[in-house]
């Protein structure tokens, strides 16, 4: 690792722009003694915000850069758009040219996706960024893919799949041989799909670094039942809006129910301290961050609506990625693993 | 409808058998006065529950069988052990004959399923059995399918599906012209699935009965933004454990959060009045009951684990869907639909 460890911003990224992304970057130096920032962005509109923040001032490079890619863009207008010029692109294109480590962006996500692809490429054998998430769960956190980046999966990329996630789980719960466990449902005599069937095959008879624990429902995910939970891209992306909606619904549920007569009121008053505690634990800020695996570098999508502490965990996470040497680790197990295919990849 | 109205009970099914099926009976039997029941299954447990209940028992005529279909048996198993003499079989079969307008049973899923199809038989255009859950939302209950009957699904499967959502909404929420939701991801520019495209252009553009609103996203669920949500049974099964295994973990927040001190749990128990209602609200038990639509008559799968009021519940709706005509409205909109195909299914 090249040092200091540099990790490039898009400063115009997310609904809230610069205003979040400096003072994430502010609150995730403090969290990093020695971290640098290249910032990539509307120069006005960043030396502005930086003026708040004196040390942050002093740790970053801002680079000007004249186009920002917008929240609603299709991939392919913002490659025509901001191909080269962005500060999506540029950002990207400083962890190519190796002036960062890694590069966070709370802008749009197909953008960031077409882009970190082009301009960093993937590694051998993998075709598209998967997305994993953090997922906070009754134990320790777990960690879920893909959210939405492949559309169907088959059989080899689950298990690619597997192999990143539990990488990923090395490197910022520093687990030797994370738990791994294959989404599925449980309610048909041919259980689930081709490719998860034959996936879970491959898996259950492997050397693979991988604490291989089988088939996983949904509500398992949240119980904490493994540390890796794999699925492709539409059931996962499917499963984490529906997580956070019903979280939500419990929220309007819980409120109500404490609004639902004055001594319900005071007893929620008397036990403010509790629902604090609740509310720190239900604070997915915490976990912020969408990361790309697969790519010949780090990205990470922070949540576009984020605040900046959420800003600064995604940046946290990207710094932890780069220490632990996520890039390599992640190449050379998909490498192993698809030798021991021989060219071929699996049926289903 | 031929009167009384009349409910095929698979008296054996369930994690609790006979004990919570005839409870259950006796408590539905008191939401719908005139209700007979037939009720099939060991003959001296049967009776013997009924001892419990005087007015149950003169609304039930009980069918002894001597084979239980076990609760983890594979579906080709229970066909060859079952078929004709079980109670699974022999209440399915009630319907069949015309000598009930209905069955429940919390038995084996893909049993019920397989023997629901051999025995029932499928409306015409129809494959397989799509299962519908009732899913609360901060606003009404909506209708959520498929639930896992149908890994995978065609355009044309997606948009029978939301006819057969549509029906059974009107049945139930009597909702004239029920809103639909197709269930997509929003992270790609190509957005979803072939087959979900192509199904959301037909409903956009069709003079079906129902009001399509597009695709919708995991969190809309629970906003309760329709009234039928739309997808195929892996995704859907997927993201009725992961809500069900969320709302869980939020049970766990909120009780370890009012245990967090003394003061805390002062509250909590001053709150109790509030925290009773909420206990209401997540109550599933209310909405207990998958439904099997597709098929030639009216089959409900409790949940094996339910309890009386579940089961009741799973009763109520049976009773709902009779007098609607469920089966019949669901025949004349998925064949008025087909028509318009003219015998070509959708591409994608």
């Amino acid at each position: 690792m090249k040092t200091p460890l540099t990790i490039a911003l898009d400063a115009m990224g997310g609904d809230h722009g610069a205003k979040v992304v400096i003072a994430g970057a502010a609150r995730a130096l403090a969290d990093q003694p020695g971290l640098q920032y290249r910032l990539y962005g509307d120069e006005g509109l960043v030396y502005k915000q930086l003026e708040r923040f004196e040390e942050l001032a002093r740790a970053s490079t801002v680079i000007p850069t004249s186009v920002t890619i917008s929240m609603d863009a299709k991939p392919s207008q913002a490659l025509r758009a901001g191909r080269r010029d962005s500060s999506m692109w540029k950002a990207i294109e400083a962890v190519k040219k190796g002036e960062a480590h890694a590069v966070v962006s709370a802008g749009n996500t197909g953008a960031l996706m077409a882009m970190s692809k082009i301009c960093l490429k993937m590694l051998p054998n993998i075709e598209r960024p998967a997305i994993a998430g953090i997922w906070p769960t009754i134990k320790q956190p777990c960690i879920v893919l893909d959210l939405g980046g492949n559309v169907g999966a088959s059989a080899t990329k689950l298990v690619d799949f597997a192999l990143m996630g539990a990488a990923m789980s090395r490197a910022i719960f520093h687990i030797d041989k994370p738990s791994v466990g294959l989404l599925n449902i449980g309610v048909e005599e041919v259980k689930g799909v081709e490719e998860v069937k034959t996936a879970h095959a491959v898996l259950a008879d492997s050397d693979l670094p991988v604490d291989y624990r089988g088939f996983i429902e949904g509500n398992d995910i949240g119980k904490g039942e493994v540390d890796v939970v794999v699925t492709e891209g539409f059931s996962g992306n499917i499963a984490l809006k529906t997580a956070e909606g019903t979280a939500r619904q419990m929220g309007v549920y819980l409120r109500e129910a404490m609004n639902s007569s004055l001594i319900s009121k005071l007893g929620a008053l008397l036990a403010s301290g509790g629902f604090r505690a609740l509310k720190h634990r239900m604070d997915t800020r915490r976990y912020n961050g969408g990361s790309f695996l697969g790519l010949k570098g780090i990205v990470i999508k922070s949540h576009g609506g984020t605040d900046e502490i959420g800003y600064a965990s995604a940046i946290n996470y990207a710094c932890e990625f780069v220490r632990a040497g996520l890039v390599e680790r992640i190449a050379t197990d998909v490498e192993h693993f698809h030798n021991t295919l021989n060219g071929h990849s699996l049926s289903g």
